[in-house]
């Protein structure tokens, strides 16, 4: 839920000036995405999304999401396209805060992504590691696993709230993930945050990526780890091997996983479980219990972090090495 | 700021399986109204809006608000239009809420209304008082005169917070606004809340009148009043007679004032400063200083209402009467 800047009508139209987007027929912020403020902006040629970049955005990596997304949309993915002023230029400012216009997506996010769609996802997943490798700039990963033991020496005092003795087991957890940390494989620019509410699909049809904002350099099959976490646990924190079978395929229809990368997938699928965990954890500790917005329960991360530590091998994972 | 309920996709599509919309391309919470939640729901034919009716609206009031916009829109009004299932209903549940799904308006809104949007205001506001008529449905206004007595003595304690002095000017200011309230004044339906963020505009055109939901049966001219408040006044609290004289003028065109009512409007219009005063001062104490949504000031509407207290005569509005 994000609309924190509100744009005057004046100044819009000014704004708007600098473009060549056709009549606004409507303009409305929409409640999606957490970090940014976003508009829908319809005129009569086409609908746009207006981003506007609220404080929790670096200004600096702005050029390297923007580049991304191009480049990705250039490349025929459906992802958002940053839409060029008349003077050529897709950084503006608005209401004193870095903003930039894309193309708008058609299609909904599944909260329950079926098979089909786990599928199309790990298509497309490998598909955006393929076409970001044009990329000019890069942006290294700032909650990598370099980031977890501080990350986590800030919140140590409170782990103990969600259950006896979490402080201690979450250390351990994490000794053996990081002391188990792949290296040497295949690298490049992964999305990094590739949820369901992320993508967009009508039917099964994939018909968007979005949200790049965390899109950073990293080990490549850390992505898919990050995918199985948020696509293929169901409600009830079982986990699908059938979901996962079918997204490990069809990335490796596009990418063929080394046998490396694929024995990794467990080790890297429980560091990006101990990310969102800690992330989630802070922001848990960190959200007012009068907020608007309830902050997402650590506890699911951390169960499937579990689940990752305790199978034997890539076969739990529809693997077939 | 809205989108309190989370719509889950599975559930939409069973949902929108009871009319016959066309296939969906897009769904989006919108960040518009404070109230509900609303979904932007675009399909291959159409826009539409759905709002889900979160636990501040009264759900026996609903029939009334959605026969208030049937209504007016089948007269002709630039109204969202209630969108019928295929079993001829309106009201729905979707996600444990009652729900209903409208047409979609172009438009946007505008900060700052120019005088011929001030002009297009008055005469929409009028033929809404008029085309209302044909309700079968009523609703008492139940933020009207009589309320406001109650809603002051529960914020009293809190009024000193604004200034030395103040809850004894407020308790003077609401004595002399009862005693001179008016009787025997036309009545019928009114919007009781056409802010400017309530009607949309391509260019000055007037492309749409939204947000029912504090429709209620009360004196016409009492609508006009909120409207003199709400969209005659500079940012910098000064009055603007230009704007004023165009809406009453506006107005007059569509259904004329009769000399009791234009003689009224000083009045009418410090009832309506002193209800946008009191619900404001209410949520100011009520809001926790972190919240999200900061609350919009009371004093605000405590100078429109000392202007309207000040002045001589009805000439103050632009009214020759």
């Amino acid at each position: 839920m994000a609309v924190y800047t509100t744009v005057d009508d004046d100044a819009l139209h000014l704004f708007l000036g600098k473009y060549d987007l056709g009549n606004v027929l409507s303009f409305a912020g929409i409640a999606e995405g957490v970090e940014n403020s976003n508009y829908l902006l319809r005129t009569d040629r086409a609908n746009y999304i207006l981003t506007l970049y609220e404080k929790r955005v670096d200004p600096t990596d702005l050029p390297f999401f923007l580049e991304l997304m191009e480049t990705l949309a250039k490349a025929g993915m459906n992802c958002p396209l940053p839409v060029h002023a008349s003077d050529g230029s897709v950084l503006q400012e608005l209401e004193g805060r870095p903003c930039a216009i894309f193309t708008f997506l058609d299609g909904t996010w599944s909260r329950h992504p079926n098979r089909d769609k786990c599928a199309a996802l790990g298509k497309a997943l490998a598909q955006m590691h393929l076409n970001a490798a044009t990329m000019t700039r890069s942006r290294p990963n700032a909650l990598g696993p370099l980031a977890w033991q501080p990350l986590f020496s800030e919140v140590k005092d409170h782990a103990d709230d969600l259950g006896t003795g979490m402080a201690t087991q979450i250390q351990q957890r994490l000794d053996a993930i990081i002391a188990a940390w792949p290296t040497g494989l295949p690298e490049g620019i992964i999305h990094a945050d590739l949820f369901p509410n992320n993508v967009l699909f009508i039917g099964d049809k994939l018909t968007g990526l979005i949200d790049f904002y965390f899109a950073c350099n990293d080990i490549f099959a850390y992505d898919l780890g990050i995918c199985i976490n948020s696509w293929c646990f169901e409600a009830d924190g079982s986990f699908n091997l059938t979901k996962s079978r079918a997204m490990i395929r069809g990335y490796n229809d596009i990418r063929p996983l080394s046998t490396a990368e694929s024995e990794a997938i467990p080790v890297l699928a429980a560091g990006s479980a101990m990310r969102f965990f800690l992330t989630r954890l802070y922001d848990w500790i960190h959200t007012p219990a009068d907020a608007l917005v309830s902050p997402k329960n650590p506890m699911e991360y951390w169960a499937i972090l579990r689940f990752h530590q305790s199978v034997s091998g890539t076969g739990a994972y529809g693997i077939d090495v």
